[in-house]
Parts: structure tokens; sequence; C-alpha cells
């Protein structure tokens, strides 16, 4: 998918920093199967242009960062045998479709940038369960939330059932989930799914003041090595799997020229000017890990 | 068990909400094997009853939720082998008697309704570790807690080491099992055990409310997946494991009575009237996991 | 090693409660292979040594608690190639270099004695990661904390990928990973990395009070269990793994003399006397576990 033909996504990249905004205003930003391909699409490019060291994920508009699901079908929309739409038909696996909001979130999950989510107004459905995945979750004053799904008849989807606890808790998950109601920016503060808040207009630029932050200070090997640490690590069953690999990447790390510019620049008093590159220089035990298949 | 006979709880049910009450005043409620196996067929009541959307665990009088072990056997209390309680040999297997509080617990966790504490008084050892796979907790703010296992010379039990980590984190969680002593309705908000503190007075009325906000307006049979999704699926080691589940879930009931309702008195503004029913409509996927066995 | 002839750290043990104290205050005690070999050295004698009912960690003088590796060696600080510690050669393993911080971390994981921060001054790297699987950590309001990785060019070490969320969430670990800033103590405290603040004075008062608590009330045999229970059991994939070691740990010691105390003690108000000792009263089940090789 060529990124100069999107029809419901931006995509734009300024010193270092790529935005991604969910472009459907006139729909409150409702994501399609193709909003899902041109996400995926979008990643792709942030992860292979080594000038990109931070995502930020935004909605157009100053009403919604993504309303969920588009509901114009009516009662079908969730009803998969009603649709034609060739790129759902595309994820069927073994007759099983898989479900299109996972595959955005999957797609996520396995990014090499930080992902930072800068929400914008309402996010409700996968909306909101699209944020999940995203690193660190910046809010306006303005947004709201909603796991909408059980009222809707569905099922929590988009691998949230894994994301949402790591993000709040057990138990503010369940309750988020089972009463499927919409909530304010302040209840997603005070139960830890927003980092913290901002006044519409302060949004975007706190967003790039923290995407600025990591781009001007860090080595992007680092960073990437870094995010797939800590997402996958964390969740095995025993700390000396993270040894394993953590000896490994400070072995192969701490001989390359970034280590070395970093323990200097630091010595020194000066800016670090980091040589090494994601698209080239990933050490060879990366990845580690097998990808579990769908099926 | 018939319900009609119980001797250590009460159950009502209520417009669509089941309250399980501990019924020993005036033993501050304190758990027995009897207890246990009541509270077991009572929560095979509210998995059978498609009336039930919602349960409500609260104890009975105004001092105690549940003060824990019947300590009336005095330094024996723990000593399986100077117990003759029947219920108790039932449960040894291969001459490991499983801790009666864990097979509550399980019991507990395997819930197609929605479980919700409101945790009246005191609080102790199994008065605490049994609140921990309920899904929300309310409180009074005269309730107090304390997971006093190490006081006694014995150790979390009803598979706390497993709930309690989920509930509060690990350094507030290794630091009431250390210490042993009871704490404050206040530091059980501020730490994340109880959601919410309430007056004596008001903590059924906003238990029931939460309830009621789940029966009036979500899907019986969304709620049911939902619940053993967000518990088990948390629980991997990758969100793939999620995406695998849900995206059968979303299939299965995308296509049913309950998404086309859903997404229709949504659209229409008006009360949802969900025809699916936990007892019939579980998709043919659930459960989709293998029960891991005792021994 | 003996530890009448440490150099890297101090070694006290005063009514029950251990104190190990990062000690090169002039290199604001940073760390190096000697030190680690120092700390499993000392928790090897307070596992060994039945007095010792718990641990606390803290630094010589008022400016750190540990600044990180010891940057003498300048950019090549992390090159192994370049080194020639003996000690660090002992822990190569199949060509792989042990990161000597893991090691650390996973001998305080395996502490049979609760394991208390606390954290008087500058912690940043190996200083700050070394903290995580400590059970309870307390600052002093003048601490401050940076997981500087991604501004040296190198990753997080010492299995801190693991341990990190647990203690704060995943969202809190990535932004203080990505960003590598140090942050002040407030901070620390409401992401949940540190428990409680205190004026410098109070830090060392106020970590001996927690310790006296579980020394002066709890049976050490049920600590040592529990420690073990909660960090084990919590990174199970089911809650039926907890059960079945916990039904085992009540059966055992139920019947112990320590279960008689306990409860008698605590029925006749009075101080328990604690007969079982960690050193020959552990149960014949424990350790439950196999150990997870490095290789």
């Amino acid at each position: 998918m060529a990124l100069n033909q999107l029809e419901t996504i931006l995509y734009s990249v300024d010193d270092g920093i790529a935005t991604i905004t969910l472009n459907r205003p006139e729909k409150m930003n409702a994501f399609t199967a193709k909003m899902r391909d041109e996400i995926v699409a979008a990643l792709d490019e942030t992860d292979r242009d080594d000038k990109v060291r931070a995502v930020i994920f935004t909605g157009a508009g100053d009403r919604a960062f993504c309303a969920g699901a588009d509901l114009s079908s009516g009662g079908n929309t969730f009803d998969y045998a009603d649709r034609k739409e060739a790129s759902r038909e595309e994820a069927v696996v073994n007759g099983v479709y898989r479900d299109g909001g996972g595959m955005t979130t999957l797609r996520i999950y396995k990014s090499l940038k930080p992902v930072i989510g800068a929400i914008n107004g309402a996010a409700v459905g996968i909306g909101v369960t699209m944020q999940l995945p995203m690193d660190i979750r910046l809010a306006s004053t303005t947004a709201r939330f909603g796991f909408v799904f059980s009222r809707r008849g569905i099922v929590p989807e988009a691998a949230s059932s894994w994301f949402l606890a790591r993000a709040v808790g057990m138990q503010t998950a369940l309750e988020w989930c089972y009463t499927g109601r919409v909530f304010n920016a302040e209840e997603a503060l005070q139960r830890g799914l927003v980092r913290s808040l901002h006044a519409p207009g302060d949004l975007m630029p706190a967003a790039r003041a923290l995407a600025r932050e990591i781009a001007d200070n860090t080595a992007p090997v680092s960073v990437a090595l870094t995010r797939q640490m800590l997402w996958r690590l964390a969740a095995a069953d025993d700390p000396m799997y993270a040894h394993r690999i953590d000896s490994r990447a400070i072995q192969a790390r701490g001989k390359a020229a970034d280590a070395k510019e970093g323990v200097s620049s630091f010595l020194e008093k000066r800016k670090p000017v980091y040589p090494n590159k994601v698209s080239s220089d990933m050490p060879d035990f990366y990845p580690w890990w097998k990808e579990v298949p769908f099926e």
C-alpha cells in the first residue's frame, strides 16, 4: 500500500516524529478495514525509516479520536457473512475471520519505534482498545472513553483482554468492560489508563515534547530493543528469561559504537550522536522469540 | 446441596441480582467447610439461573464480612489430622488436602456472572483472600482487612498468591502478607484493593446500583464471555492468544441476535432487550481452555 | 567469600535485622563485579542465619544509594572484551557473559528473608534496577532515580524487563526506560516505585520499624514460604498452580508447632514465640519449582 494514496489516515514525519492521524472526521474517525490496512502500512514505514524516532497517533477534528466501528451497516455491523469488504476476506484463516482490531493492535505491539497516543476526543470500542498497545497515552481534558462491547452484544476485541489489565489492573478492567459505560478523561487518569491530561490545545505539543525527549537523547537501537524487551519479557513466568536476553543485549550493545558514544558524551557533558541504526544494527539474537501463529 | 436448607449463608435473588450473605453473625461470619460448600452451591445456582445477572457477596451484621477461619478448635485449627469434618475428607486428592479457601476462590473465579464484593466489616484471613477473585470490591468505611497468615504460623491460602498481586501490585501484596497487620478501609482504597468506600448504610445500595447498571444495559452472554476472557487471557504470555479467542468470539457473537439488538437499540436510542441466554447460547468454542487439574 | 573481608559493602546484624550498605561513597557507591560478589555472599549469609528476620539495603553517605556502573573505564565501560576482571570471566556461559546486574537481582529474588530497600540518594542504572526484586522500597525525599540505559547506548538490564512492570505498570515502565531521564522521589512515589518517602534522617528508622514489625510478630518459616509463593505463583498462568502449592503449605504448616503457637498466642493475646526455623523446618515440598537454567 502506497502511503501517498491514503484515504482514512494522514501520515507525516517532522524532525524525527511521525504522526498518524485517523482522518474520517465527518464519521468521528470511525474504524474500517481500510483504516486497519492503512495503519499497518504506516507502521511498516515508521519501522523502516531510520529518521523516525517516535510515532504519535491522534484523531482529526476536535470531537473524536475514534468513535469505534463504523455502524453504518446497522444491526449487521458485526456480522461478517453480511459484509463484502475484500480486505476482510483476506484475513480469514481456516474459516476463522481474524478480528481487524486485533490485527491492528498486534501490529502496534510489534513496532520498533515508541508509540504515543494523543487522545483528542471520544474513544469508544476499537477507538479505545486500539490505544492499549500504545506505550504512553496522553489525553485531552475533553476526551472520553468507553469499552462498550457488552452494550452492543459483542465482547472486548483487539486482544484487549490481554492488554487492558496490564494498563489499569483487573478490577478496573472488569468494571469498564462489564458496564460498558462511557467515562471521562479524569476517570481515565485516576485509574491509570492515560498518563496525563492536557487542555485541547496543549495536547499535541505535550505529545511532541515527550517524543522530542526520546529523539534528542537516546540511541535508536537501544529504544527498539527496550520496547520489545519490556512488553515481551514482562509476560514471561520467570525472570531468568529476561536475564538470558538482557545478558546478550548488554554484551552486544556494550561493545557497539552507540555505547561508547553514550558513555563518552555523558562524561563529556555533551549531546550524543549515536551512529547505529535500527535498519542495519539490531543484534543478531533479535528477534529472540518465536511468533505465536494465529492457528 | 439444596439452597432451601442453607445453614451458613443466605441466598436471595431480587430483580436479577443475587445476594449471598455470609451468615454466622454471632461468630463474625467465620468460615467453615460447610460455608465453603454452601458458597459453591449458591454459585452453581447463579450460573444456572438466567434471571441472575450479577452476584453480590456481603456479611450479616455490622461487625464483620468474615473474620477468617473459625478458631474454635484453638491451636489445632489448621491441623487437618485433628479434624473430623466429612466435607474436608472429600477434598483429599492423592493424600493432599485441598485447601478449602482455594476451592472457594477457584469456584468464584469460574463464575459466569459478575461478582461484586460488598465488604461491610472485618475481613481477615480467608475473609479477605475470598474477595480476590471477586471482580469489583466496594467497602464500608468501617471495614478492615488483614492477611494475617504469617501471624498464625501458616501462609497465604485460597490461591491468593496468584490473585493478590493482580489486585494491588507486588510491593503492597508482600508488605501486607509479611507483616500480617490489620489495616483500615482507607488504606485498602489507596492501595487499590477496593474500588470505593461508602458509609455503612450506603454500601449495599452502591453495590446494587453497580449490579443494576450491568443488568439493565448489557447482554448476558457478552458479560459471561467477557469475564472469562479478561481473567484468563490476561494471564497468557502473548497477546496472540487473546486475538485467537476474541476473533472467534466476535465472529460468533457478531452474527447473533444480541449483536443486532445491541447496535439497533443504540442507533434507535432505546433500551435493549437481548434475546440470547447464558444457559443455551454460549458459543461452541466455549470453554476454550483446558482446566489445570489439582494433581 | 568471607564476610570479614568485605571491600565494597558493609554487613551488620542488629536484633534480627541485617543491613547491607553499599560502601563506596567516594564513587557514589558505583557498582562493580566485586560488589556483585559481595552482595551475593551477604545474602547467602542472611539466608543461612536464623537470627536474621529481614534485610535492609541502603547506601553509604548522603549523596547516593548507587550511581550505577562504575564508568571509570569510560567509553569501554560496557565492552566486556576490554575488561579483565576475573570475577566477570567466571560468569561466562557458552560464550555469553551473564549480566552482573542480573546475577545480583536473581539472587535477591531467591532470598528467604524479606528485603527492604532504604533508598537514601541517587539511584541510577543498576542502582535502580537492583531495587526491583527488593520487596518493599522506602526512599529519602532527596532520592532520585533514572533508568538511563537508552542514554548510554545500552538496554535495561538486571532482568528489569521482567521486574519493572510488576512494580509500576507497563506505561510508566516504558516512559522511564524510553526517555532515560532522571526523576525525583515524588514521581517515584506517585508512580508506585517506592512505597513511602521520608526525611533523610527518618529513612533508616522507618525501614527498621517495618523490619521490626515483621520480626516481632510473624513466623520465620511462614515468611520465607510467603516470599517465594507471592513472587513465583503470581507469574503462573492459572490460579490452580497456586492452589496446588498453598494446599500443601497449609497442610504442612497447619500441623506444625508454629501454627499451634500462632493461634494459641492470638487467642491468649500474648506475643508469639515461634519454634520453627528456616534452616531446618522448611516443608519437604520446598522448593516446588524447577530453576530455569541460564542456557
